[in-house]
């Protein structure tokens, strides 16, 4: 098995410092702002950046230990397969999350829809390009968690 | 400086075997379809994903080597910082793609949208559940390249 090595190119600075804080389940919203604080050596990296209204913020869940390959959601009360979740017990534990950029100062970028912990390892940056139109998704387990939900 | 070791769940069943045949730059459209092979060993994590219409793949950029901070991407003749960019030399060598899902046989996910060489080595999936409204997206340098090349 190969292993591959990943190092935080900087840290989030999250108004939130326990996972419990985290809004969670159906109708979460992630308005919190906060700062992805990116390590001097990969600031020149940023340039350009700013041009940008959304980005992905690839991160660690550093602070979840092992995993499962099925997770039983905030938002409903089955369970499901790891990978049709957002669980933090993932095989890699990587977290994905779409933030608005609000502004830069140098290697801090301000952005709103945090909801990642304080201190959480940024592994990645990427521009958030292009969106599936809403009528061509289908939300799978969570749509019927949903409509359970309203029911 | 802390390292994460990171390991494939699976391989990506893709027509294209070199870079040069992956389409790129401004208005590359990725319909290849090819299928996402995931580890038996993992392929319980899978559990529900067919319920979902599209997913996020991350992947590794395993025949990347090296990274820079800078990148002149194929859409445009300028340099910007590689976190502006989808440039494989990046600090840590994660590609990302959404693809959408066409069908599953056990561990076998068949999807449109493959922009990843064979045999790459699959990170994560995860479900892709909403989308920024178009008119509220800024694409950066990409739209002025955009422009650019349209004048």
């Amino acid at each position: 098995m190969t292993l591959y090595s990943m190092q935080a190119i900087g840290q989030v600075r999250s108004p939130y410092s326990e996972t419990k804080d985290i809004p969670k389940g159906l109708g979460a919203k992630h308005e919190a702002e906060g700062v992805l604080e990116i390590l001097p050596e990969f600031a020149a990296g940023l340039a350009d950046i700013e041009g940008f209204s959304h980005l992905y913020v690839l991160w660690l869940f550093d602070r979840s230990l092992g995993f499962d390959l099925t997770a039983s959601p905030p938002s409903d009360n089955r369970t499901h397969g790891v990978f049709a979740t957002r669980s933090p017990r993932r095989p890699n534990a990587i977290g994905l999350t779409v933030v608005e950029l609000l502004g830069r100062e140098g290697p801090r970028l301000h952005v709103r829809g945090i909801d990642m912990l304080e201190g959480t390892p940024i592994l990645d940056l990427k521009p958030y390009l292009s969106s599936i139109p809403a009528e061509k998704l289908r939300r799978g387990w969570l749509a019927e968690a949903e409509a359970r939900g309203k029911s």
